[in-house]
């Protein structure tokens, strides 16, 4: 088995070294040449030069099967494109990013007119998946779906961290709702723990804490086992700053909720939380501090 | 008609110089003998040295009536248990501040053991009431609650603004719920407001639209009046620091519908965006940050 | 002054009417020919037979002006098409109607490469508009804008209720973010107001209350003055389903708060309720009962 | 080591059974004598007939420890004031059920005065605690806490489910907070389940996705697993009303962040979630419906 991997970053340089750990071929290529270099040498992978060196080293393969793993958006769009060209009937394309569902079904029905099978691909796992093994949700037809499979296997946790869910777009459709429920998961943990912190008096050690309920409790769970790990170390976190981070899919999450017409407020309040911390003028506070003033006379802390 | 008044701050001493305006005669105390010498001066308040001189120089009318304008709590608590021993069977104490409706309760039961009176009265209006006339929602039996109608009237916006909505309890308990509504309304305008103005291509301009508004649309409403008026003199509120103070009410009107078990996410919302706005630690938003760092590697923002 | 309104429904008929009792001339046209009857007959429109009717009866005109009042989608976007071979450069079209602002941009971008003006028009005020005005928020050119004042004066409240607020596509983002705080605020009133109901030992009259808090309180505004009225009339709404409709505006002002990156939560948790409202199965309430049973052994409500 | 346990229903008696498996003594009561008889038969618990009873058979230990496990309030309540005078000085209280911590705070001051020790223990684990160990977290002075350990130890899961988190309060604190994510954790699965489903046309299999997501996702946890396992079963939960019940630690955690001033948005909405599923008039729904009608002339669903 050989395929080629477009896209050596954080994400896809590990999945292909745990590839090749699992005996499958291969050809690696990155706009970072020392990416392509390291992974050659450490791990025997083919390297490229370029997209079109990659795709020509798999010639022979009885079908090509190109792994994309490019930041979301137009990155993935223009070099989905320019496959096209260096592809064949049956050939397939698998789409290994945080792509937008909507996206990967409006790419699949235009390569389908070109003959080309994709596979959208929601991989998660984080920096884990490497030791771990990934947790893989794809969509595509049955065809491609199931001549990927030795290459799930690989790359997947136990054998088991992997499915076919669905027709093209199901996959990263499956890996946005999963991400929306991580961002909730993790706001109820993190409001938790706030609270815990809160309740000076009793003067609580959160790592103990969350190091006991990782034994047999009901919120035992891998998130739980990280911040455990991760509190041990540091409990204050007084060098982090108090800003949160979101990505595309707990956006699109949000937006998939509201076109369903679905209440799905813990996911969005755990996102809308995390846009709160992203804020730096403060300006709806300013306006219900000038408000209060207004009718009551109350006064306003200036700056 | 005569009563006294204890307690003339910013709300009571507006109380009293709008009854002295209305032709009732007010005894007043305050713990300033600066805010009595004031009234009494300019408005012809009868001044008290202390509460039983207040309540004395009630001396001769039917029935003693003594309104507390105080903080809630333990000042208005004592207070009332102070005021017990000068006052007679039939005499009636109002309590026009934000006191909990519990505490009413429990006050109204006690007070009537010692065959006092005991009305609570919700008032709304802020610093406005003084010209535009208070809004007055109480609580009390009939005979008390008929007894306060004159003074009802004389405060009141337009001989309307005033209703004995039930019994002792039921007052506060219904400015609770007012003032509940009023953070949900004020967050409502806040959030509006602030996606008007992050929408920077547009460039709006917030005094001329909330103006706008207040003929004819949907939001029209006092305030809407006060936002309107000021915006018009500054929209980019710099000098106001991005937090939002809460008082009481808001608070109890959550713990109240987690009482009744009833949901109220956008009455909760309100006064927990409030909580965020007073946060200084930022300690869950930091655990968010780390548990992104322990699964999937993302960057910490440090400080 | 001499327009063409195409559409004569609940709001497109009461603005021809309020046009007309202005003095401005009105051609009417709907595909409902009893509307344009009806309204030729009592209020003296200029009926049309056709879109190409209505358009040739501006004649003479020094800009063709057609207003267009359709609902929001593929009908408006049609009727635009549809109306440019029958202007010429100079003309207007005004889409009066709940359009999505970013549709309302491509359409103005559309429409300037045909030499046409576009104004997007945001129209508050409902079925009260006909006798107090409607409030008018609309974008275009300063050409354009200007052009349809004396209309906008005649439509708005009071002659205050109308502003250009800014380029196309600004009408109706003003006019989606006004929707936007008018869920807000009246989701802050229902759950007010069931709190009040909700508390059954003091039995309150929420006719009494609401009418009450006209007068002087700082929850005061028009969404309150009607629900006094109706209370006033029925307070047990026995009759209404629990179902709340809910249209593009409220979801498209999350969409807008998810693209922007602000936090908006009461503004989506009013829509996300009408969302539970409308919701028939329950499959997440489903989910939580099972899981519960799963951990804990609880008790599973059964159908 | 030897206990008397009071109170053998669903967690009581499966601990019994537990602490019996792992060789420590136990006398055991209950009001229902049916369930005293059979672990005594099945696991050799030492019956008693009533709680003196109970008590007088843990004569000759050095310090007697009764452990309570009861409904939260009242029975509790009673139960450890019926309890003083048939113990010494020294002697140990646990609390092992769902109390609420400011009561246990106040219970264990109470009970210092009268010389006996007061553990409240928080028991996480469910109806698999029997087999799996539970998860304890427990608080108390460090005697009494030093003296329970070999109890916790044989609760446990693999002798690390058990920790002494703090003084009196901590324990039932700690469990409350748990509870609190589990709402939260809980409330994410079913949003995040309710849109898998709602994608229509993806046809997912909700079984098949949920197996997947324990194989290394980042939302594998122990609720995923009870829940990839009940789907596996059925997914459609036809048989399921949509109507979650709630219990005391849900509410209590929002009263803490409403104390602590403390935004907890995710926990608060996954509560008031089950709020809205219990609901049975709607009223609040109504209430919008009827001011959309009132304003703009919508038509109101009927029942």
């Amino acid at each position: 088995m050989k395929l080629a991997i477009i896209g050596l970053g954080k994400m896809g340089g590990n999945m292909a070294r745990r590839l090749l750990k699992h005996g499958i071929e291969v050809v690696g290529f990155d706009f970072n040449q020392d990416a392509v270099n390291q992974i050659s040498l450490t791990n025997g992978m083919i390297p490229a030069s370029s997209v079109e060196d990659a795709v020509s080293k798999l010639s022979g393969e009885p079908r090509k099967i190109v792994w994309i793993m490019l930041p979301s958006g137009d990155i993935t769009e223009n070099q989905i494109k320019d496959l096209v060209p260096l592809l064949s009937k049956g050939d397939i394309i698998v789409d290994g990013g945080n792509s937008n569902y909507k996206h990967s079904q409006r790419r699949g029905a235009w390569l389908a007119e070109h003959g080309i099978e994709f596979i959208d691909c929601g991989t998660s796992g984080g920096i884990w998946g490497l030791d771990n093994g990934y947790c893989l949700m794809y969509g595509g037809s049955k065809d491609a779906a199931d001549a990927v499979v030795p290459i799930m296997q690989a790359l997947a946790h136990a054998d088991r961290g992997w499915a076919h869910v669905g027709p093209v777009g199901s996959g990263h459709f499956t890996k946005m709702i999963h991400n929306g429920i991580e961002y909730g998961m993790m706001q109820a943990f993190a409001e938790g723990l706030d609270l815990l912190k809160g309740k000076e008096e009793f003067n609580l050690d959160l790592a103990q804490i969350t190091e006991l309920w990782r034994h047999g409790s009901v919120v035992r769970s891998w998130l739980l086992d990280l911040t455990a790990e991760a509190l041990a170390h540091d409990q204050e976190l007084s060098a982090i700053a108090p800003y949160v981070a979101d990505s595309g899919e707990g956006r699109w999450t949000v937006v998939e909720a509201v076109d369903q017409g679905v209440a799905a407020p813990v996911l969005t309040l755990a996102l809308q939380m995390r846009f709160a911390s992203q804020e730096d003028t403060g300006y709806s506070y300013k306006l219900l501090s000038m408000m209060r003033n207004a009718f009551g006379g109350h006064a306003v802390k200036t700056k």
